[in-house]
């Protein structure tokens, strides 16, 4: 394949979850696309940068000033030390922040548990025009939540449908959902939870709850693979991010992103007033001269 | 006066604006301290901007992680065209989009005008450890209301001192509040409306209506300025921000915000682990070898 058509090959394609399937296929270290050095991929993120800057900027004058409803949702879910915080940094810090919401879920609050679980997620939900993230989400009510019996198996197990009604409600109400599984191996983990521990600066980002899931890995692969699995779907589907690197994992998520805001091609609002009698209005009869 | 001292001259105090004062002193186009030319200002803000992350990394993790109920408040206002979306792209932008809020006001919908003219703002008030900021505010309901007679006398006359309560339990709360004029000339806004008309790609950021403000621009002077001298306060000050240069605009407020965050001296969250046996049990006892 040459330069050229590697560079148009789409990179959704190459990440996505086939829906039904059973395991994760692709590896936490795998480039199945794309550049394959640090310094490449950093060069190319730049330039994808500049193009989501623009793209974002007419999603936001389409959305707020056009009347338009689309916007875009991430939602990013993986183990601890995996990089959401990370890519909300360097992939987003791309974006102007008036455009851009970041929503965090932690354990639910006894206020929240009250409600469905669906309840705190439909209030992040990002407003026309928005591109708007998730770091975690409400896949944590069929991820932790199984892994850990946090409520009856016939419960968890009624969710996964829940979940695909809920995103086709969303894409319906003109949100592009894409979700990200950011996909590291034990090993990484494990080397990001030491160098956490031996670096000061970083110690308090340390949980030592975090040695708890981690003691659980399989339990947790399997309920990746079947949130993954059963929730991709045609219309919001899940891609599997190799995220042991943390330059291809930013890469493939901006690629995502651009992507996904290409196929919007969001549209600059057209104007509704008489170009040559409001520079007439400016120029001649402005009263303060 | 040396570089050193004039490196270390508080631009707050340059910039701040004296409770009770009756009218606006600094002019759109001063630079009263700090940078006078757009080399010399890009730079600064490059380097306020790596201080100004930092700071911002550890108010979030003290307020997220450490149970601090810290945060900053932003308020921006001025007239159209002053630049409150430009300082939002270009000094949010230096942050970590994780800990930062952006909360836009415009005229209030139909729900809105039903509840107190605080309540649309109490529920955008940023969370512990966010840095927030409001693209117009609560202080429209002293502007554009007043100036348009939208309530009756006595009820925007008293919202100065409602204004100032609020603000004041916002601060026993936890919040820095900050507020910023964005001061442009009327000489100016006409360049910049113009500028937006001629290029195709700004036409849509035009609006007929922002020339219905323009013709009362004397009358908005006037309600800027009871606004910023009856709401000025000892602990929610209002900043004059001479705006008519962008450049000097970005540096000023990206300043304003690193002097509030040097005296909050946010500190990363204290560990609350035995570290000794944490580092043993991830590297002795770890089940995935």
């Amino acid at each position: 394949m040459g330069k050229k058509q590697a560079a148009a090959a789409s990179v959704r394609d190459a990440l996505r979850v086939t829906p039904g399937s059973e395991s994760v296929l692709l590896k936490p270290g795998d480039t199945p696309i794309g550049p394959t050095s640090k310094a490449k991929a950093t060069e190319e993120l730049a330039e994808a940068g500049a193009e989501l800057a623009a793209l974002q900027e007419a999603l936001w004058a389409e959305g707020t000033f056009g009347g338009g409803d689309r916007r875009v949702l991430l939602v990013l879910q993986g183990m601890d030390t995996s990089g959401k915080g990370g890519t909300i940094e360097h992939v987003f810090g791309l974006m102007n922040p008036q455009g851009v919401r970041v929503a965090s879920f932690k354990k639910p609050t006894p206020a929240e548990r009250r409600h469905d679980f669906l309840w705190r997620i439909r209030k992040q939900v990002p407003g026309p025009g928005l591109v708007g993230v998730f770091d975690r989400s409400h896949y944590e009510d069929v991820l932790v939540v199984r892994v850990e019996n946090l409520v009856e198996p016939p419960v968890w197990e009624a969710r996964y449908q829940q979940i695909n009604d809920f995103e086709s409600e969303l894409v319906e109400q003109g949100v592009a959902v894409v979700k990200c599984f950011l996909h590291i191996s034990a090993e990484e983990q494990k080397a990001r939870l030491l160098a956490r521990l031996e670096d000061p600066a970083k110690r308090w980002k340390y949980n030592p709850d975090d040695l708890i899931a981690r003691a659980k890995w399989s339990q947790y692969e399997q309920a990746y693979a079947a949130a993954l699995g059963r929730c991709s779907t045609a219309v919001a589907p899940w891609y599997v991010v190799p995220a042991d690197r943390k330059w291809y994992r930013n890469w493939a998520i901006a690629r995502i992103l651009l992507e996904t805001l290409r196929d919007l091609d969001p549209q600059l609002p057209s104007i509704d007033f008489d170009l040559d009698a409001e520079l007439k209005r400016l120029k001649k009869n402005d009263p303060l001269g």
